[in-house]
């Protein structure tokens, strides 16, 4: 292991709350509700979102919201399906979003020109308001996460949460700009992501771990966005084999894999989606499966727990993946693995672009 | 183990070819060409799809088809924003397409209760016409695959995949009935199917990775959703670790996972989906994983081979898996365990109906 592992991975990790505190000020925060209100103003029947690996997982959040917070049908589309296939949905009347941290994808960015010529408003979030992506799209949010030191993403990953919370909250407000309530509780987000970040607890619980080959990873509804990010960390970073599962999977067929002693990581929120996570965790406990509670949420007996400060489940997942990374990071030094630079136990590889 | 182990998986496997007949001849096809027909009629503006499990991969399948042939937007909805965070998307000028083998699913029914209400044509796809499911939607297709013998579904599956198909191309057609290349075409499935599962291939290959802990399976576009439920079959059957990744996002971060010798079960179909996994097949290789070639699609030096006749990519689906299901079973079998009744390889347990 090459001296100074993990250092730019562990940097990263630590901007968060710096990231989270620029976004939210006012700066990037008008910029934000300037295309909140573009949109709200060209009011979308639905909401269609183009992204890959980290950048998936945001959208599936952000779907979330769109569906619950603006009333919004809203979903993830195979950019194959457009730049392979040649289908050419009619996409008039629909808010497309490509989210990319570098938006150098060509298909995420021709998934936005054929959207736009078939009558869709297009937005690109990305970390880089010059790239192709940007370039293609006609509002362009920035998510300013500054340059990341790591392969594996991190503060791209919780920027692009924050970004995409604050934008469909402002579409919701209609003016674009946040409800005082909603600016008083992201107010408060870069201290809590601190605090998160500062306890010891994910990479003490590292070493128990160190010499498992496989982890499952489960949520629902917020809280599985946060679930497959996890399992996406460990894979880059530990090669561990991880499987998200929602919560409403889990309980039926794969619930066969978890065998005494596997690790699951369950994110359970302080709400109705934790809630709705019991009889997941019900039937894990019976299974005597060893089960890490994560969030805010009630478990009963878990073998582990990374606490997180209790948040609106909406808002939970800016800072329940922050323990998340940090446990990926140390499980990958404890196995003796540099998740600075990852491409495999055994060689080096070329690295996309998208994570 | 207990004698007979995997009868009855083996049984509802070699069903397969017949389910297929009984779907494209007259009685069955006329009913679904009728569904079709007045979807058509109404002309819907977007498809939205609720499922769960091996429904969930049916319904991936059906939304690729809708985006490629029918240039409607289309995706899957996550059933809990609506029935635990109380969501209620517009959905008016949607069709809504609940998914479910036994249809009894208490929150699909809901999401099609909720979607009617907001103005969709909704639509159940279930081997039940008399489930709730059923009872909840405008429109029923019965996809009429039987009773399953094992827990792990395999005939209904692909009898969801095949009814899916041919509502897709009967809603293309406008009158609901196929044009006759699409019939032609589908009247050869019964004898190809059977000659698939006839194959002694899939079955050999059981023995080659009788010890593995974990297993990669990835395609792109049509061949996504099989890479996903061959990974659901092997983890329901087989407890194994197993991971379906896109190919677009295998490229990325996970490929960190492919260290020399891990197998990889790669669907590529002999057409521009297949044409564009070279890259991925390119980056396996070089990272020396055991490559398991399954398809009709050009792959060079693979490891092995599950071969399947060649067939248009959107309908190589029906076919794809069929070997994917004989590994599974055989492995399970290799492993020492039944998958008529998996529940994990230390304890039997009650299981869901979805899967």
């Amino acid at each position: 292991m090459a001296d100074g592992a993990g250092a730019g991975m562990a940097v990263d990790i630590a901007d968060q709350p710096e990231v989270f505190t620029r976004l939210v000020e006012p700066t990037q925060a008008k910029a934000i509700a300037e295309v909140a209100a573009t949109v709200a103003g060209r009011a979308p029947r639905q909401v269609v979102f183009a992204a890959r690996g980290i950048s998936d997982n945001a959208a599936r959040y952000a779907a979330y919201l769109c569906e619950v917070r603006l009333g919004l049908p809203a979903g993830l589309t195979s950019p194959s399906a457009m730049t392979v296939f040649g289908a050419r949905p009619d996409l008039s009347g629909a808010l497309v979003v490509g989210v990319s941290r570098t938006g150098t994808s060509p298909d995420l960015a021709q998934v936005l020109q054929i959207a736009r010529g078939s009558g869709a408003l297009t937005l690109a979030l990305t970390n880089d308001p010059g790239s192709a992506l940007a370039g293609a799209a006609e509002l362009v949010v920035d998510i300013g996460a500054g340059a990341e030191r790591a392969v594996a993403a991190t503060k791209t990953y919780t920027a692009e949460l924050l970004a995409l919370l604050m934008l469909v909250e402002g579409i919701r407000a209609g003016h674009g700009a946040l409800p005082p309530g909603e600016r008083a509780a992201l107010a408060v987000l870069p201290e809590l992501a601190a605090l998160t970040i500062a306890d010891p607890t994910a990479p003490e619980l590292a070493a128990r771990y160190r010499l498992v080959d496989r982890i499952v990873t489960t949520g629902r509804g917020y809280a599985y966005p946060t679930a497959r990010e996890a399992a996406l960390k460990l894979m880059e970073t530990s090669y561990l084999a991880s499987m998200a599962l929602s919560g409403a999977d889990l309980l039926h067929g794969p619930l066969a894999m978890t065998y005494p002693g596997v690790p699951v990581l369950a994110v359970v929120g302080a709400g109705p989606g934790g809630r709705s996570m019991r009889e997941v965790l019900a039937r894990l406990e019976s299974r005597r499966a060893d089960v890490v509670a994560v969030g805010a949420g009630a478990v009963d007996r878990p073998a582990a727990r990374l606490r997180v400060p209790a948040l609106e489940e909406r808002h939970a997942p800016l800072l329940d993946i922050l323990p998340l990374q940090r446990f990926a990071l140390a499980l990958a030094l404890a196995r003796g693995q540099d998740p600075d630079g990852p491409g495999g136990p055994r060689q080096a590889a070329g690295r996309g672009e998208e994570f």
